[in-house]
């Protein structure tokens, strides 16, 4: 499924990984100022934030899986199939479709404080972008350099939770996933003492024997606890190198190796990718499953005043760098 | 600590994590056929195979972690404290240091075969390198394309184990560690159906829940089922480029994230370089923890027949590719 | 803290075990029909059903932590710290304080159908027994013969769940205990087959090894997930004495030892009685920390149209038979 | 399978499960001191110390199960299928069938310091008690007030290990058994702090919650890893009742409860037995899967100058307690 983080140095980071079996076409684009966002329901979002994220663009438009804006806010979308629940628009309210939640919050907030605040009155509907196309069951993290949200829309109704912890996974819903961190509460860093009885000589025999009892396996709330572990203790310099290199440690402890999560018959789901967007920046860094060197497209070297998607294919082929 | 593993697809490929809280100052050497190992206990070591691999090197000496000759052999030594022993020079033996055990067997032995025979006759004794220099305490994963041991220098003696699985990590001993995946036998990388009780309708929830119980902390023991797990279930293409890079998802499943593994005030181990040989063709990549970029020094382009090391300077600095 | 469980076989048994650092001076209490309840909020509850359990007798009234009624309905109250939570008195609604529920639940409905209906329009209030008494945070698990259902008040108001597994303990809230069961479907009581990899040969060294996983401690979600595993795999005999003595080993299960629990200096929660009622006979069995055989009190051979509370002592000390 | 355990207040507990699908005619046999005893490789024992445990007689012999002598000495044989391995007769060494090392050890030995220089010349061999009757493959558990140690006959030799924890399972060999104990370490009987991360806040929801990561199953190293946790960490009064109590509760942690470990169609391992000898005393209690009230068997009572096998059936019903 996916995993997304945020990390904070000197500068702000938010990205994820993708896992999936296959590949929709995914680039990097930058949606400048002026490019205009018809919505489904009437209106449009136009003279809005530039965002970069990346994204599958149809019929010119960027269906952003994750995605930062020019002011600093970050969101991403992850798979919550089964739990999430579209509604149908209902007058009075604005009525956001799943596919335009990034660019309608990303074009018109430059925090999570007014996203919370334009979010009162959205009611996310179950429109399809194309007829055909099935709608994606979603659920969302949002993020900025002071505070980090969790947007659910279940049955019962759309749930917005604090985010202390910075990442979000998929299934379950956001409470049963931090409620379960508390079984792993008595985890460390650093090796522990004998507890088990005082009267037995029992011994580190390795580093690293303080996290015994972290999941390793590829579900979506064993990665959830794992990453918030990984996250949770990072450590790094806070120059721009050393940051975004942690970062991808990070979501590199949630990656999901071909042949370890069978679908069916030759199925296997991957991390097709991971991201890492210095929010203060607008640099958008990312590898691929087959590339990992990182690579970066910086969204301040577009015009941002345009009116056009910018897009960027991936380098998917492994960048080996030869020294003779 | 470390991390070693084997991969095959059309080749054969060796490498392993390095992980330790500071470096001793690694490069990539090349040692041709003429360059002279001066053996501790008498003779010398001369005329023999080339090899290349991650070393330390002191007084023109290189101390080789891991390394694989031009015959397609690969060694590396991984830390095995409190268990390895080490013994006094015995007459009518071949007496080697454990410093020299990498050179002294991939310079006589082109397969595993003829490195059990050499082994038969070896007695591993404990002369540091330098007088003041602790003697590191290690075991060894030695393979080729067609079969892979471990050797372990106990205090009850040497131990030589078939390694069915072409992976090591430190401590327990191997047995112990092989005796133990016993207990992941029922872990699968499909999802797996509800065994609990045919009367209460349980969910898979998410992908990959086959895998759980699948330990995801970095102490040895943990590394080893997890590695092994990764190891055995990975598919890849066979190309060199896919092979390489499967493989570095495969040692990336036990990648030590700073902040994870606390030694003390301010100290942490981190895996400060990961490698993978390719040992058909000589060829060693690898990363470090700050360039997610593979580099790769390339053997043959060295003249195998000199007398002098060959030593290429890691390249640590994240190499970031700017798209725009 | 306390698990309950229900059992089934030719007749129907519900039982629980109570653990705490201290007894309050528990009895098996009889309350025949005419015993009569003064309710907190005005009228009184007389001319009841019967009813049987364990309960601390207070100013002549029957604080029952379990009990079931002449009809065959039980109820029982576990902890439920941090969770419960109980509203003020209502018009309009039936006022009920915790310490009231088990009655007037056990007096009024005959099934679980009976009790969905009554609890439509209560209103769980939270008046203490005596001023100084603290109120306790309770949920129910409420079972006849045909169906378990799970009744908590909390913040957010009433919760009435379907319990298929018929087993309760206490944190978190019965719909994560629910979820959580997922992560176990794979749990079974056969050993399982070999599915880590197809090329290594891994052993079932033992029997019992398809239960892996389960947990062991005695924390409150870990004992649900255990004694469900039990109960729903458990076999008997349909005798009376054969479904006793099974319903004992499946609470022994989840048995708290002294010592296994600390809740500070010299202060041990352990399981101070274990009860099972056969709901279909009014036979009330039960047997304590210290004294293993199994005690019982028949509620048909008390007077069920008294208007007294017939009351017995627990046999507390161990009943060892010598046998010579 | 089976478990053995240690326990000492005032007085020395020595007692284990018998965990089996079928039972073979078990008895309290009390071995009076004039019983003689043919050894297979010649010789007899006469004039012994008396003992008493939980035997199978077969022609006037008492197959011991578990046993302890009038001096205090205790010995339990337990599975060690596919480990154990016993010899051809070697001359010179004190040739002993597998079903004679009990009465052999407790027949001669007061101590265990004396059984350790009594095995000094001792050779386990193969020869099975009757013809057609599989050899049971075993290792044993021997104990006094003052020490315990684990006796195993392996491919490679025998080997005496001391056992430090006081309990016995079964697979894999105890060396594996007490190295796997280090895994655990950390669990504790209190509750822990938050260690995972000093910014979130996680919650101890439940008591207990500090032996979180103990495992549940009835799996021979999983049901070793909970009694050595239950066992060490055991309190109770030290009168013999309050003892007694105790020790059940112990072995109580590693009960098998009928369902939970199926072998095959309709076959089920379950504790088919429990006992407890106080060392001190020569009471044998025990109680049975169906028989939940402890019994004992006093040998004091009986004429030890005897020469013939007094023998007590167990008793297996349910005895419960009508208290109106």
């Amino acid at each position: 499924m996916c995993t997304a983080a945020t990390y904070k140095t000197k500068d702000f980071y938010f990205g994820r990984t993708l896992d999936y079996e296959i590949s929709y076409g995914d680039q990097v684009v930058i949606t400048p100022r002026n490019y205009v966002f018809d919505l489904r329901e009437g209106g449009q979002l136009k003279n809005h934030y530039a965002m970069i994220g990346m994204a599958c663009v149809m019929e010119n438009y960027p269906l952003y899986y994750d995605a930062v804006n020019e002011k600093g806010l970050g969101i991403a979308g992850l798979n919550f199939v089964g739990n999430a629940s579209y509604k149908k628009p209902v007058e009075g309210k604005d009525n956001i479709t799943q596919f335009e939640l990034i660019p309608w919050i990303l074009g018109k907030c430059a925090t999570v404080k007014e996203a919370r605040q334009l979010l009162k009155n959205m009611n996310l509907i179950d429109t399809p972008f194309l007829p055909d196309l099935p709608v994606a069951q979603l659920h969302w993290i949002i993020a900025d350099k002071e505070e980090c949200i969790t947007l659910e829309s279940l049955e019962e109704g759309m749930k917005i939770y604090d985010n202390p912890v910075g990442v979000l996974t998929n299934n379950p819903p956001f409470n049963y996933q931090m409620f379960n961190l508390n079984n792993y509460m008595q985890l460390a860093v650093e090796n522990r003492s004998n507890t088990f009885s005082e009267n037995l000589e029992l011994n580190q025999y390795s580093r690293g024997m303080g996290g015994m009892g972290l999941p390793g396996d590829l579900s979506s709330q064993s990665r959830f606890v794992r990453v918030a572990f990984v996250k949770m203790n990072s450590l790094s310099g806070d120059s721009e190198e050393e940051s975004v290199s942690q970062f991808f440690h990070i979501l590199g402890s949630v990656d999901q190796q071909r042949g370890c999560c069978k679908l069916g018959e030759d199925k296997y789901e991957i991390t097709l990718y991971t991201s890492c967007c210095n929010t203060d920046k607008g640099i958008y860094y990312y590898n691929t499953y087959d590339n990992h060197q990182i690579s970066a497209v910086d969204m301040h070297k577009a015009d941002l005043e345009g009116e056009k998607l910018y897009t960027y294919a991936p380098i998917k082929g492994e960048q080996i760098r030869m020294q003779n």
